[in-house]
């Protein structure tokens, strides 16, 4: 067999197929599996939504080519639901749409930075982010994130490692720990990357299971020079429970947005249209149901901090959104032993901190969104 | 604005949208606007096909995450398509699915090659191929194609550039040319590319438009040792006139296949799922309807060889599938400045062959798919 490139040799195996192999020994013993693997919404979609979809991909005219950079009536759709979360004017040009949220973030990375020119990520990280560097040749600065902080990534340690910098990604509410970032310290990175030239990438998108309290979550978009140096990522997959359907969103200024064009007709021509058209309903259409959704998650984020304050040894690092950070008891072996052992003999699927990068061979990795509060009731008994 | 990546500064702006904006400025002198532009079939998808996928789109199953490399009925039944079509056993597992035919050649780069690995290219090339090269930052070596070869690829030519180069593409029937290569070029180049240990990669988006005397294009799958160095890419968009789900194929060994699950993950997650489960059933379900539409577009070629040969000083150079590639006469302007002349007062949309790469500024490409026979005839009256 000929070669393969030395870029895609150093990128890790994806994770969760790994953990879902180690599922398929377990016997049943504790009972039905409990897979806290995926970033999965643990319900369905709304059948109002459904019944769009339906329709939408039943059309002959969904089943063309579209616009490179989206439907403009879902860019619109957003763009009008950013302006209101945010509490800034986003405009329908400052919105394009992509075939899900990984492929946003690898054409991000295409535009931003090549060979030689850096991109900071807080360790531990989103293991699709760290791979899509790897994968794409683009040097990675891990910004290391402390359990002492909450996971909160430290800006004045970032400036000691900006040097050759292009990019620093920030991912609030953060995949995988689940911590949220405030205001004041998203403004700290935002004037930090301003100081050394550098595009700040934000990455929200758990940005709608946020309570009211914690939103707005930051107040870039209020910045007048937003467009110059500020790119933000969203998925529709998690608020909108359509992950199979692959629809995300990238808002820029007009500046990265040429560039990003050249990326979008390059690796996706278009995002899948029929969905597209259903989400451009969805937004506006169900806003009360993402809120009682908002709320759901809520309920399940305190009956998991419930659960886990009766794990004698464990430790919750971080909470939110959809994940759950734990550090092990002291005399568990390491997390990629003990996630093993936990899938094969106790049913329980998540993954373990080494998956997020360096230094995390304590902590074990909990998507909590998939399971009812009953289930997560049951956790503890797993662990 | 801080600086973005060299890679995607030298990458071309996307064609088509600014061909179309060249559309916008025609008055409407010459009738109708005719956009030969972009490969689009020019019927709609089969009505049962279409309800299959409204129906799958509607069902909450198809909302959630799916299979990194695909809906194993969609493998399945495109392996056992592929077997038929090609006289070769290929399996399930030698299939995966991705997010268009765009994305998959992206990935399949992004798995053989980086930086200072360099990847063959037929010139005139699919202009996607080139942009992904240059945005992924591997070095493309062209190989030039000549009108009086028919616009086909030289495997001597080729031997002479093959030094560090890790894969040759080749298209076929191509794009932009439309010629078809027969299976004895297809087979040298095989035998080139095991010998300086590339990989061979194969594009036949366009296979379901061969005429039977056409079929098998190629004895490659035949090969026992094919999965160690021959890679396939597949697209639904044209077959089953859906471009707009964006749903596509890459066939390839295990070794190969191995990496790319790493790329499958990062970029993509998982390809729309309610489009793969529809075209599961469609591939066997439509495969008269595909015959049907085969010969279809057989005559729409045919109309437009006619067509051509009444227009003084142009030379029909390669014509097939979808595409034709014409001579300019030898009094015209170059090709760019005629194609916005064709564009803006004749209401005629075609791509200029500079597009496609150097050397082509005396040929223009028309994509006739599009457009029904009396159409094409119309075509002349325009040039």
């Amino acid at each position: 067999m000929p070669p393969i490139s030395p870029r895609i040799r150093d990128t890790q195996d994806p994770p969760i197929p790994a953990v879902r192999a180690w599922a398929a020994r377990y016997g049943g013993a504790a009972g039905p599996l409990l897979d806290l693997t995926q970033a999965v919404p643990g319900y369905p979609p709304h059948p109002d939504l459904l019944a769009m979809l339906g329709q939408s991909a039943g059309s002959r005219a969904t089943a063309s080519y579209g616009p490179i950079d989206g439907e403009p009536a879902l860019r619109s759709a957003l763009a009008a639901d950013m302006s209101r979360f945010y509490g800034a004017a986003i405009g329908t040009d400052d919105v394009a749409i992509t075939s899900g949220g990984n492929l946003a973030f690898t054409m991000t990375m295409t535009v931003l930075a090549g060979a030689g020119e850096k991109v900071m990520l807080p360790a531990p990280w989103y293991f699709n982010h760290r791979m899509a560097l790897t994968a794409l040749g683009i040097p990675c600065v891990p910004l290391e994130c402390r359990a002492e902080d909450g996971f909160l990534p430290d800006p004045d340690r970032a400036a000691s490692q900006m040097d050759g910098v292009r990019a620093i990604v920030l991912v609030t509410p953060n995949n995988p720990t689940g911590a949220v970032y405030p205001p004041g310290l998203i403004a700290r990175f935002a004037v930090l990357a301003r100081r050394h030239d550098a595009w700040l990438v934000l990455d929200e998108t758990y940005r709608d299971f946020l309570s009211a309290e914690q939103s707005p979550p930051h107040a870039l978009f209020a910045d007048p020079d937003w467009r110059d140096g500020f790119i933000h990522l969203y998925s529709f997959s998690k608020a909108y429970c359509v992950p199979g359907h692959r629809v995300a969103a990238i808002a820029s200024g007009a500046g990265f947005r040429g560039a990003l064009m050249k990326a979008l007709d390059t690796m996706q021509i278009c995002a899948p249209r029929a969905a597209q058209t259903a989400l451009a309903w969805g937004v506006e259409a169900l806003r009360d149901w993402r809120v009682a959704n908002r709320d759901l998650m809520a309920g399940r984020a305190e009956a998991f901090r419930r659960a886990a304050s009766q794990l004698p040894g464990w430790r919750l690092d971080a909470l939110g959104a959809y994940f759950a950070y734990l550090r092990l008891p002291q005399d568990a072996p390491d997390a990629v032993a003990l996630a093993e052992t936990l899938a094969v003999e106790r049913g329980l699927l998540g993954l373990p901190g080494p998956f997020f990068g360096p230094g995390q061979e304590r902590h074990l990795r909990l998507a909590f969104a998939n399971a009812e509060e009953s289930v997560i009731a049951a956790v503890p008994s797993r662990l």
